[in-house]
């Protein structure tokens, strides 16, 4: 039985994100309050992985998470796991009328048109996640909550909806985390995440950036934040198509690493939803091999 | 008397930014629930101005301010503030032993040292924003709120800490924003803000990034952002040093213009923290004025 971590509580879309990871009877999840509090149980061991939000979150949390995953203990990145931001209002089993609507403040902001048209009379009212609003009403204390799916399986509560989204396809984005070890194979359509740390110069992220066009790597997400405590530095963090076992993108980190202070690795693992890779120019990874072979059969004299 | 929107409740760090965008005497502060319900109030000109959260909040709206800045009626920021992300610990006048601490999960995160160290015996618990703890200890649901500095002025409390943080320069930046008109006057120190909407091609970030590294232009700040309900493009919001009326910068953000499927202007405004820029490698303001000069000396026949 192998513990895995997750940004609780229970019933929220992380825990949702997280059961997609579990092998059904060898794992079992356990709920942390915040995200660093998670990520320190799979630091110490104390959990074998830990599933936290780092993109879009409907829960609020994701600055944290990257965060915490820029400092202390090194952490790696083995799957990812993408859900459509689709919530279900529930209500007790004999609720008629529905005078106030709980949910986390994010939660309410994606579904306010939807409770414009549906409960125009009902009262929003804020909770701190969307399984608090869930148990707040299964206490009595108000008459709907606008929460995860899954929210379902915890409470005795009726499905006055589901589906519910102002935008069709919103989507929150979920990493499961290990200690540093064994990477996952590459399977030809992963994603490498990583954070870098440079100095504070013109110009600096365009050559970052150069790096990688110039390899045909393709970007699918940065962030600059500010790093705490040191002036005149600038981190990155950057999501892009390909696994570092892959040659052009291990080229590609070796090349970021020399115009770095600092590089980490955050992880290579399988993309959750396949994307299409732009075009490749002259950068294909029999390219950079053929390339390779070529610079060193001339450095032996055996080629020219 | 010009009313200014803000992101609610009172007590909060966003009412502690407005307050320092007021005129005395002359302004008045509305709370609105939400980051979109704050923009709406200035959009339809039921305020004259709206202050919210941009970067590393607190309350944790940030992703909500950013979208709804990209989309909807245009809005412009003329100012910016940046707070020290510091806590007041507040409890009822008469209150001596602290069991429970209340505040937005993300203020407890940052105060999770100070806790341990000082309070080590209370219970943590989680309200929907700082301001919201206050109210609570107020009404004797808890012992102590963890809350920003200005949440003394609206409750009835005792300071029995302030300045608490456990990373001492964590900041917190705030805009001030209107509908499109005359924009604030370079000072010699400004920032400028846009979203841009791109092609999702191998390369294209490089592209933009190195038209303003050519122009000598600091980025301040770059996020990507998946734009909702069209495949295959990326938006990214970008800070950087300067203001539009400045050559250099006029003439990096019609690159940009070119370089994208969508650009928006969101605002040229004085630095709060004037930061340092880096070096200029011919791309002054003067050299830019000297090179347009004799582009137009040359195509007039009057200059080689």
């Amino acid at each position: 039985m192998s513990r895995i971590a997750y940004f609780g509580p229970q019933g929220t879309f992380t825990e949702q994100a997280a059961l997609g990871f579990v092998h059904a009877g060898r794992d079992e999840l356990v709920p942390f309050a915040t995200v660093p509090q998670a990520l320190a149980a799979v630091r110490e061991g104390d959990t074998e992985a830990a599933c936290v939000p780092v993109e879009n979150s409907v829960e609020g949390a994701v600055p944290a998470t990257m965060d915490a995953l820029a400092e202390g203990e090194p952490l790696v990145a083995v799957a990812e796991s993408v859900l459509a931001v689709r919530f279900s209002v529930l209500v007790r089993p004999d609720t008629e009328v529905v005078r106030t609507v709980a949910s986390h403040p994010h939660a309410l902001a994606q579904v306010r048109h939807w409770l414009a048209e549906h409960l125009p009379d009902a009262t929003a009212v804020s909770t701190t996640s969307t399984a608090a609003a869930a148990v707040a009403v299964q206490r009595g204390e108000f008459d709907a909550a606008v929460s995860a799916p899954v929210a379902i399986n915890h409470y005795p509560l009726r499905e006055l909806a589901t589906g519910v989204a102002d935008v069709a396809d919103a989507k929150t984005r979920f990493l499961l985390l290990r200690r540093p070890g064994a990477l996952p194979e590459p399977t030809g359509a992963d994603r490498t995440s990583l954070v870098v740390t440079t100095a504070d110069r013109v110009g600096v992220l365009a050559e970052l950036l150069t790096e990688l066009a110039l390899r045909g790597i393709s970007l699918t997400r940065i962030e600059s934040r500010p790093t705490k405590g040191r002036l005149g530095e600038y981190r990155f963090y950057i999501d892009l198509l390909g696994h570092v076992a892959e040659p052009r993108v291990g080229d590609a980190l070796a090349a970021l690493h020399r115009h770095c202070r600092q590089a980490r690795f955050l992880g290579s693992y399988p993309q959750a939803e396949p994307a299409v890779s732009g075009d490749l120019v002259a950068a294909s990874n029999e390219d950079f091999i053929a390339a390779a072979d070529w610079v060193a059969s001339v450095r032996q004299g055996a080629g020219a």
